[in-house]
């Protein structure tokens, strides 16, 4: 970071000068940090250490802070070199002051606009996407789209790109997908599976209750702001104890079928929706591995089960590939489309 | 991926040619992942979408599969390229078997070994822990190290490689981090928070109730095999209701002091106690926005408390700074930190 100003300058021939005003800036932002965060640091020593964030190349313009680093637009040579933080949110934060300064707003009245679109999947292999997509290039000119996919936490994400007058190319990609896999296909709009598993519920209020997904399932469903409009709560039952205490699942259940079974997932379906009053559930119960596995349960065996209060069940038991982590991120996705097939009244595909 | 093998070929002037044997073993993968997840494709048409995998540069070593593609290991003129998939957990399965080829080996024999090690901090700014790396490097030669800095999920880890022969700089470095930073480091050894806390536990039994971390804090510890033992499970009461219901929050409590406040993370705290029959319980209740703020509980006014059955109590309601995702990142980690003190029996420093 302390030379990213240095070599952008060299690179374009300008000094580097102290940007007075910009020191002051940082110095303000670190002293509130402080004294919000209720550390005590030497302020000496802390304006000592982000002086050197306050200097800029000669005839550089300094981006206002979003965290304690400034960015940098720096003209060179009919280019311009643009510096900025690395944390996402400071980098988004400061983006649109670097688009509005009239040195990047000429380069970029040369460059021709980019559309992008995200198709959105889940329950079928990468590799059967790759030959659909072959399939449909035999039958339509798809050159001017660049098509990228990608297995994201078990979702099948194909990242569209194209310059303007690609529409026919566009619509033969959109055309083909949906008639060969539409079935897999949950959003054409890159939608997360949790904003579609909301807009279902249509004001109605979910209850969650898990134990080898440990509170991922409940962290998916609040991530993004307003999910207290549709999300109770959950309970994390990674004991057998708390699976009957909090959940009300009996004993004598998980004795003789186990914690780990279509039965119990159901009980602690129902004990989601009865504790938290709710309106629609899903339990998953599961072997995250990597012990615990036996031959008839083996590691990846998980048990689902999602519910309404009106009675409508779906409820699965697969064995999900791959190791702990991938198993605990599978079975979250497993759980959210398994609720959107139950919101939506169809069965998923096989 | 398609063009790997074939770029690789080329840049090493060798012909891609069909390894069968490999062939044979990536139809037997994919025909078992396709049985085991309970869908059904077309055989025939995953084969040839999946023989272009097999095609391996002549005089190549095809590695078996960790998921559906095989690694390559290439030699190309006192080079190797070795071509390993993207997946962290199959990129990481593949490497011993890449390591064993005769032309890694003679590759590695060439090279000198590095050592490498993470201290970890929780609870300063990034720039004080530049300027006491300075401050160090004033009084030692630390030359011979490679030190890399980084803040990942509130914690600020110091990333530390050497080859052999840097003892000096190594302790003279260490020595000077624990003196000057010592209150602030829970790690010379790279462990993870929840790894330390679960030492610390030496048997007991941890729950945890969250509001606005909303399950991060359960997942986070999950993460690792073995929580069971000390992890008995979580609330996600993300509804009022959910607090009262399942915890035994008051709801005047709630009503006269607002869910997020000191006293209502105290009583969920005692809820998850006695919910769970655990040993130790963190709480958590805030605001992690971007609505929902009020001048007096602003956006990351969040409210922790930590607790023994035995009647320990560490209790904190700072302002945490970023956006939703920080916030509720952060908090986790705020969290898992109060309970390590507690733990420790001593207060967090100012």
């Amino acid at each position: 970071d302390d030379l990213t100003a240095e070599v952008v300058g060299r690179f374009a021939g300008r000094e580097l000068v102290l940007d007075e005003a910009m020191e002051q800036k940082i110095h303000e932002i670190i002293k509130g940090f402080a004294a919000r965060s209720k550390m005590r640091f030497d302020p000496d020593a802390l304006r000592a250490a982000n002086r050197k964030q306050a200097m800029v190349p000669e005839g550089a313009t300094a981006l206002d802070p979003m965290g304690t680093a400034p960015g940098l637009v720096v003209p060179a040579d009919g280019m311009v070199v643009i510096v900025l933080p690395g944390p996402p949110r400071e980098l988004k934060g400061m983006w649109p002051a670097a688009l509005s300064q009239p040195a990047v707003r000429e380069v970029l009245e040369r460059a021709e606009p980019f559309e992008a679109f995200e198709v959105r999947m889940f329950g079928l292999p990468e590799s059967e996407l790759a030959r659909v997509l072959r399939e449909i290039e035999e039958e339509a000119d798809l050159s001017p789209l660049e098509i990228t996919t990608c297995l994201r936490g078990g979702e099948l994400v194909t990242d569209v790109r194209h310059r303007a007058g690609a529409d026919e190319a566009r619509e033969a990609l959109l055309g083909g997908l949906e008639q060969k896999l539409g079935q897999f296909t949950y959003s054409f709009q890159g939608e997360a599976i949790e904003t579609v598993v909301a807009r279902l519920l249509g004001g109605r209020m979910l209850a969650v209750a898990e134990s080898c997904t440990g509170g991922l399932l409940a962290a998916r469903c609040t991530d993004a702001p307003g999910s207290s409009l549709w999300f109770s709560g959950g309970v994390v039952s990674y004991a057998d104890e708390a699976k009957s205490e909090l959940l009300g699942v009996d004993p004598g259940l998980i004795e003789s079928k186990g914690a780990v079974s279509p039965e119990v997932a159901d009980q602690m379906a129902d004990g989601a929706l009865a504790r938290f009053g709710a309106d629609a559930a899903c339990a998953v119960t599961g072997i995250a591995g990597p012990d615990g596995g036996t031959d008839e349960k083996p590691v990846g065996y998980v048990c689902f089960c999602a519910k309404l209060a009106t009675g409508e069940v779906l409820a699965r038991d697969p064995v999900l590939p791959g190791d702990r982590g991938d198993i605990r991120q599978r079975s979250t996705m497993v759980a959210l489309h398994l609720l959107r097939y139950l919101l939506e009244g169809r069965e998923p595909p096989r």
